[in-house]
């Protein structure tokens, strides 16, 4: 897997070892809860970054996999797997592929947490911070997460860390998967987005559902406002000791697509893997039905967990984007005098 | 308001009154529950089409606006309306607006649904159409809304429309407003869509999301699945008489980003309209704090319906770049022989 | 004809007048020895500017034009025009425009001088000036302009002037044309232009290539830097006071495509204009020969004239962008620190 | 060097070899009058192929350079090379690299070389073929080049090759360098391009400015257009068995930016390489003056030689994008119908 990132300005500090560092928080093998293949994170920075920080050039980044067995395949080769890409896949481009996935295969997020890391040294020189955590699986609310906090697990309540680790192990007994939410923040001043179709929440949006299994994406009260009336919903602007601000923040910290100061706050959905150990019902390439029995392995039984890096990941690009496009808003003092 | 269509392939067979019929759909006086301000939106085709068919050029529609009588909002002009992108506007371009909204304004949709007029005279010749309707009003369920019908209120479900109509005057008499849902839907072959940062779902999403008052997105199953375990979520592949369907529809119609060819299913959540006829806390532009005595006037209860051929716009306009782009995913067999 | 720009920062001086002022320039019946057609160039800014000064939104300028007779043309509606685009237009997109031209009409320049007029406000901020002049016609060379004065027909020497009148004089009584060269300067500071695909003399020779009749671009030596040897083309580096010069400009004030801070010089072949008065061999629609006599009319013997304002525009356009991109460079001090 | 080619289709025949193949072409050690130094510029396909054929995928394409020993410039690395881009990149970026030059070095013209194997495999499918040839050196014109012909110095005139060849000899003997023009070719049918900013001449002139060296661009008559009267220039129609075709081709295959179904013509121009082997006038970081005298060493006394592969695959580039592009311009009738 490789990434290259266009338009980071020269000058952000950034090394091997800040790429590094975050892929092994999204890596399978990081704990015992998430699916244990030992892949080699190992990223190189191939062009971009001189004597430990960015040229201004394009920044390349390669992530070597050395582990990937496609051979447990093989018996089940010409069946369509349940809730997988290969069908669509098939339809798109005139291409079957039996093995594990191509460009929908979750691997693909090293990419993205890699050049996270970029985004975020970046997003750092305007103390800009952005950061994510479990917001929910299945049923268990998990509470919610500090800036710069680490919880096993990305779970911050301990107690509903315990119950989803009972979940989670009933599943693999199982072999079954489960859903889960993720809930991202930011901190950013007032002033970052674009009118129209660059909004801070429609890039987002974009941004999440682009994530392999994410099915939503709610900013805000999100879906929550649906129901609520106006008189309720509006946060009242309140002044804080001089400075203007929101009495509370249903908007999610923005208005207008344009970011408030108050926190940004959204929630993304993550379906069920649907690589499972059950058997399912299916069709050959032909047409003709057929059983699908999945070969032995082990996966993860939520996604959502591996989830909350790319999340964050996703953010720290988006608000990057942002930040450097709102230097290019109005003219400042300086230069116009 | 004008927008400009660049892209639009030659011989795509469109007239100012189909984007002016769709126009009238959107229009806040079209019946007597949304907004009664009496716009002219007669759209004006100002290049791109000629003799009834799109040239290849870019087709630019101008709408004139002849009703904006910004006095009401003189004796408020020094107060930041909550709810409102004045204050945003001002932090990120140091102008401050105190009349409607600029780009921030409702009216901004008409652009996008004159768009979607073309866009769907062009999904036409591909056999793709789409649509939307009301899914929900506050805590009022409105029933599923078929493809080719118009509902009042586009709310597919009669008595349920009854419910809508008692709580919008009750509304009305109170000086607030509700939030609520559209649910969109298109029917599209297998194969549409992009791997990676181009998959329906994010497109989809980021459109959605780059709409005034719109606060999530769901696809398919949606924050649903986030409870659901693998077993049920996933939908088995079924023989159809030889074709490859899917046994359910959870997965709202993509994999991995790309159409299934079951119909696409997404649900987008309005907040309630943060006009109302409420006096609300606020603080003037020093930052002091002040009273907010809305100006007299009529406005929408609830964005969301008025927002139904809004979304069916942003989904023909989305369908119809994924559709145009797709025409390049793989060399027809005529090209390669 | 109408133009949208978009990324224009808030806060740049504009008005209507700015802009018309830049279209009495290019307008054909400005002087006698150009086309007399009288077209009313009045611009109309129907968004992005407010009181004065640019909002940043996007900045739409809307051109009437009142006057384009093309019953002429009906006697020759169905041959093709000789060096005119109705034949590669039919081939791309299947319609024949048997009128005056479309979108490869020099009408279209009108649109870029427009946007050129907001560039050139932009630039103003940043102390960025540009210039062109007339260098020759025919075999007429017309001298070198200065910043900020304006020639009549453009030529900066008077003499040559002369010259270049009798040569279109005689033009017009044997109903024929001529090319020209229209050369460009601009004063800006160092560090302007992006490696590899966005360097300064790719995005000005991308620029001047789009412009109706442009037949080639050159930078300082140009084409005679191809017959040159490297110890008389380098340019030396010299110390004037302590800042870095450069002692000669044959590289036409770029190295591997970013600005040295010496003037940028470029040139801009174009062709004869084809519209002349005198019949010419040609094929009807059914590409049998045919005799093509050109309906009375009268056009401008040499294009490159009127072509100086749009080259003008082109390169204020193409250095905005640059100016603006540079922004995103590198990492001020202050944001650093 | 890397490069990522997206966008191509799926389904276009290509192997590290076919790239490998127009490598060596551009190699400087490939013949014994170019830059001797021994790159191994062996390609690595890294994703976006299998099989032999484009999944739809990126193509990524990775090729090692083992051979930069920059310790020769260690004792010149305070003074600027006169001609180089490291004042212009250190103006830019804040950054002095002493080395042989990153971006600006034509080393990373062997990643266009690559892209533009994987472009002329997709042209290939629609029967789309470009070549490119040496069209002078210095004073030297060294005649028409034949596609699919190779020759010796890329000069198709053999008398010529040794009048370039003595050249070569004696510039090398003085260390001294020169200039040279390409031209390039391309077999097209009617029709591709893209009115105003994606006329086929913009993209290619934007295309060969942006290669390292590179002063100049002309098309069809070119800079000679502009000394000649329209009633010479204007190609006639005329009748070939029924086609519609051009009498000349003075418009170098283009009218109104879009392809006629004549040969395109182009000739791009090259300085002579600002590295040679004389002491030249320069100044050192402070800017205080200094003599460089050049490390030994051996470089190509003529980059225009090397240059043509390059131009052919930017030419290739071109017109794959455009042919591309040229699938949307109009609904096919098979898909109106």
């Amino acid at each position: 897997v490789g990434v290259v990132i266009d338009g980071c300005p020269a000058g952000v500090a950034i090394c091997e070892e800040d790429i590094a560092r975050e892929l092994r928080r999204r890596r399978p093998g990081g704990n015992c809860y998430v699916s244990p293949r030992q892949e080699e994170d190992a990223p190189r920075l191939l062009s971009g970054v001189f004597e430990g920080a960015t040229t201004g050039a394009p920044v390349a980044i390669w992530i070597e996999n050395r582990d990937a067995d496609s051979t447990p395949y093989d018996a089940v080769r010409h069946l369509l797997k349940p809730g997988h890409a290969q069908f669509t896949y098939l339809a798109k481009y005139g291409v079957f592929d039996h093995r594990g996935g191509g460009r929908a295969s979750a691997r693909e997020t090293a990419a993205r947490v890699a050049a996270g890391a970029v985004a975020k040294a970046l997003l750092a020189s305007w103390k800009i911070a952005c950061w994510a955590y479990l917001f929910s699986v299945g049923e268990v609310i998990c509470g919610r997460g500090e800036l710069g906090k680490e919880y096993p697990l990305f779970c911050p309540d301990s107690r509903a860390r315990q119950e989803v680790e009972a979940l989670l192990d009933s599943l693999r007994a199982e072999g079954d998967s489960i859903g889960g939410i993720v809930e991202g923040r930011a901190r950013v001043g007032a002033g970052l987005g674009e009118p129209i179709y660059g909004k801070v929440e429609a890039l987002l949006a974009g941004a999440m559902l682009s994530l392999p299994a994410s099915k939503g994406f709610e900013i805000g009260a999100g879906f929550g406002a649906a129901r609520m009336r106006g008189s309720v919903h509006n946060d009242p602007f309140v002044s804080d000791g001089g400075a203007i601000r929101s009495g509370k923040n249903d908007a999610g910290g923005t208005l207008g697509g344009i970011t408030t100061g108050e926190e940004i706050v959204f929630r993304v959905a993550f379906k069920p893997p649907s690589s499972i150990q059950q058997t399912q019902q299916s069709v050959d390439l032909s047409g003709a039905p057929a059983t699908y029995a999945p070969p032995q392995g082990r996966h993860d039984p939520c996604v959502a967990i591996r989830a909350v890096p790319v999340v964050e990941a996703m953010t720290a690009l988006t608000l990057a984007d942002l930040a450097l496009r709102s230097r290019l808003s109005h003219l400042p003092d300086t230069e116009t005098s």
